[in-house]
């Protein structure tokens, strides 16, 4: 039932180095439909293979069109990006309205595009006047020139956006749970008695406000059960240098008894 | 009260041109603090002024530094953004959710940044270690290699979506700010030291990949200024009971000495 994703069409682009960059966000994100209209310098241009990174697959089924009617021709919803304000009665979606509707048309089976205008000149006002809809990406006003192949990646983002939701999923599987309060609590209290034996807590009144906050800073980790006893051991190591060197100089001691009382 | 946008930190970006390039995305979305670690071939580069297509004032302020660490020493957040999966228990996080998460610090009037690898060899996991959280772009299992400027553009869109947004109330009334990146960086390098003392790493091998946990680990807590001062205390406290046992047992070594050269 659903159709491919959105075709990408370029009116009249002029470096084959930005087909390429575009080449290859649209494999990016998915999206292998890439259409050429009139592009200034013929096609094929070896510089876009060069450009693509290895994104080679829209390139080398690119098809090239004589005019955006023709190249639109089998489309049901397409959508025009353009930064400049446009003296028409279309609606003006952002990218992420416009992958609504995108998503919406694919999953009712209908073949749908973006049309994006070449480097310097943009869109046509009368290409656009073929368009279901104009997308505006919101740049900055003291700096509106945006790349071609960064307006077509912020859409192809959009795009994948609402294929794959499930973004919280790659954390899910990425990070494993925290220690229970029991195991904190493990923590926190071999921590407070080394920190006994060594002085740490003075005055004596001010230990449960100094615990307390020592325990809020290290909860707010949410430590795991492995870090839980790596910072155990941290904590061993740290005072059982102590015992270390404890046992090395009893050693030297007990070696200077023998020493003295060999007859 | 609100803190400038975030800073944009490229640890050994290689073509001047990709660097122009990330300029000019980053004016299209209202950014302007760049920062390079190491650039491959030096800087200032001419080229990256050529390819930034008139967005000269990120390019003409940038500031180069010799580590990341030094990149990010005045920052409270900073994420790192990486499109492979890591072994790591930094929370994994979309560009949106990014955003939203930058907008609150910001709002409260913190230093932010978003940190990117170089286009061959991306980030190494020891600078990842550095940073709060791990910001990942859905791209296409097929096609993962994502242009940098193209990386730093999808970031800085959803940055400029999130302008007008009011930030979560959750931040918003954080009581203490975190500590800085430098402070973050001593309090490490205090305990890394101390546990080289107390023998912890072994085998040497794999000190690497251990003071990298710890660092995550204790990361994630986002320590205030007064916590990293108390947990260097801690430390300290921990590791100074060796040195009253040593002075203890020499005092000790020293009278039996004397009892024994007693005429």
């Amino acid at each position: 039932m659903s159709a491919p994703p959105p075709a990408i069409i370029l009116s009249t682009p002029q470096m084959a180095e930005n087909i390429g960059a575009v080449a290859r966000v649209m494999a990016n994100f998915g999206l292998s439909d890439l259409r050429l209209v009139t592009p200034r310098d013929g096609w094929p241009q070896e510089r876009a293979w060069a450009s693509a990174s290895g994104a080679d697959w829209p390139l080398d089924n690119a098809r090239v069109f004589g005019s955006v009617a023709e190249a639109i021709a089998d489309l049901t919803l397409v959508l025009a990006t353009t930064a400049r304000n446009r003296e028409t009665q279309l609606p003006v979606l952002t990218p992420r309205q416009a992958a609504a509707d995108l998503h919406a048309r694919v999953a009712a089976g209908q073949a749908v595009g973006l049309l994006f205008g070449g480097e310097r000149a943009g869109l046509e006002t009368a290409d656009i006047a073929l368009c279901q809809g104009i997308v505006t990406i919101p740049v900055d006003e003291r700096f509106r020139s945006l790349n071609l192949a960064q307006a077509v990646a912020l859409n192809c983002y959009e795009w994948r956006l609402g294929v794959d939701e499930t973004p919280r999923q790659a954390f899910a599987h990425n990070a494993l749970p925290p220690a229970d309060q029991a195991a904190m609590m493990g923590l926190y209290e071999h921590l407070e008695a080394e920190l006994d034996e060594a002085g740490f807590f003075h005055p004596p009144e001010k230990r449960p406000s100094m615990t307390r906050n020592l325990r809020v800073a290290l909860g707010r980790a949410s430590f795991t059960d492995q870090e839980v006893s790596t910072f155990r051991g941290v904590i061993t190591a740290l005072s059982r240098g102590r015992g270390r060197v404890l046992a090395k100089l009893a050693a030297q001691k007990a070696a200077a008894e023998a020493a003295r009382n060999k007859p």
